[in-house]
């Protein structure tokens, strides 16, 4: 089969095609979506990886032990988790220190024609949801996580630091909520989708005038941002830390004492709720998805990925029914 | 009066004795404590201090609008606060972004034969509280700030690191919790203190082995407590940070995301939950105060509180009861 595989570089490759154990789904792949994680695994972010790359994807069943799942239409849920430590007991397995992740941790991911997964790691698509916005039930899940983490509601002021994938994400879920969201950026196409997408109040980082607000998000990506945001969060607020960084910097928290101020680092959500969302408010996401290319131009992909104009960009792998 | 003063330099000077305002209590003072935050001011930790130090003390109400207050023995929270802005109508006045701070930021302190707060300010020390108990109160409602923060309960592994006074006040209320307590120093007196006055597992620094605790608390003062606190952090774990810290090092919250952490930076408490805590458990204090010098060896006093197996050192003011 075609896989798009990283080792010391990014190729697409012929591997074998996975053999179902007992107990996995055996998944025949139509699209996967590229993440910034799979930009910072090239950059050398997550030591020794090596193997298929891709967590965000769509597909079909194509064997199970369960028959009544074959041709189901189904997404993955992409921590494999031991089940049985104590993070997994307390339903966090997105924690569980055993864990293999899909494409990014122990276990090859979704850019190729077949992926085996657990069975209880394996969600179907409702029919509602198009494939396409599938792809985007994995980050969805992870903004969604900040509301298990926080408490964000009416009259909070938000600033959020960001404009790309993740940062459009999260105001579409902020502007569910009755919070004022304010998003600063570096891009003015991607601050006029926060707009026209949410209805925040948008401003470009170069006349942006720090203030105060009760709850800063940091998903920019950009280590300068942290220093930014946390001098933005009144006392006794909140600093949700989506972005990870490559490197370290200079850092004082003395005025994390001295304002008791909370910092949130958030990561992997559930997919359930992701999906709910989708279900229940049915967003318009086309406008995060900015290219597609098939999987043999996966190298083109990722370049084009790496535009900053550019959101979601999706490899097509089959040629489904989306 | 007698005052001890940091402007460029540490001094014990005469000073007129304060002019109580309409509102104001005018207190005499018995005894006042040296905290760390004065040893920082003097290193230059609050940029443009000068005036008078201190802000753990006790005294005698010596005027008052309300003469029932007339000779009552007192201490006073030491955030003075507006009242008026967002933070006050929380009743968050020591986050009051208009407040002075008693011997901290733009307000002399209790170093001194006298010192006038305001009326709202003032604490009566109930007659079961010793006055050098007394002292403990600001330090004490800082460490029950940590529980007003968090859900520190049964089962939860804490790990504490530090054995000074800030962290032996730390030991002290969480023993009254049915947390599983920790504690790392570097003073084989001071863990020996801990483990007779708490209970706690202590450990030396040298020997101990990072492993995973539910929270990390934070308390000794330098910076790689920082580095090795978070990363002993369970996954979804809280690290409370108490310290500050002059200067910055290097750091990337990458872990604090992945392992989705929660940081919370935790400074003053409320004095009436001190007053509770030792009218509850009359806890023995005596083992934390290591001397007492008259206020005129104020320069003496400070130097004998930087020896490693000092804890609390205070100044004697008046010749009181106590």
């Amino acid at each position: 089969m075609k896989a798009v595989v990283f080792d010391d570089r990014l190729k697409v490759v012929e591997r074998e095609k996975p053999k179902r154990l007992p107990g996995e789904v055996l998944i025949r792949l139509e699209r996967a979506g590229i993440c910034n994680t799979d930009h910072e695994i090239i950059r050398g972010y997550v030591p020794g990886f090596s193997g298929i790359l891709g967590h965000e994807f769509f597909g079909y069943v194509e064997e199970a032990d369960d028959f009544s799942l074959a041709g189901k239409r189904v997404t993955a849920e992409i921590n494999i988790s031991c089940g049985e430590c104590e993070f997994c007991r307390k339903g966090l397995g997105r924690h569980c220190a055993n864990r293999t992740v899909l494409g990014i941790i122990g276990k090859g991911g979704a850019m190729a024609e077949y992926v085996a997964v657990p069975r209880r790691n394996v969600i179907e698509i409702p029919e509602s949801i198009t494939g396409m916005d599938a792809i985007l039930i994995e980050p969805l899940a992870a903004v969604l996580e900040i509301l298990e983490q926080t408490d964000i509601g009416k009259g909070d002021t938000v600033l959020l630091l960001g404009d790309g994938k993740l940062a459009q994400l999260i105001a579409l879920v902020l502007g569910k909520t009755s919070c004022s969201l304010t998003a600063v950026g570096k891009h003015d196409y991607k601050l006029a989708l926060i707009e026209k997408n949410t209805g925040a109040r948008t401003i470009s980082l170069d006349a942006f005038k720090p203030s105060a607000f009760d709850i800063v998000i940091e998903a920019s990506g950009n280590p300068s941002a942290f220093t930014l945001g946390l001098s933005c969060v009144k006392p006794r607020g909140i600093f949700v830390l989506k972005s990870t960084y490559a490197g370290g910097f200079n850092f004082n928290p003395s005025p994390v004492v001295v304002n008791e101020i909370t910092i949130i680092g958030s990561r992997c959500g559930r997919f359930v709720e992701a999906i709910r969302f989708l279900e229940r408010y049915k967003p318009d996401l086309g406008d995060l998805i900015s290219a597609e290319f098939p999987i043999d131009e996966a190298l083109e992909a990722f370049e084009y990925s790496r535009r900053p104009d550019s959101l979601k960009v999706v490899l097509r792998i089959a040629q489904g029914k989306e």
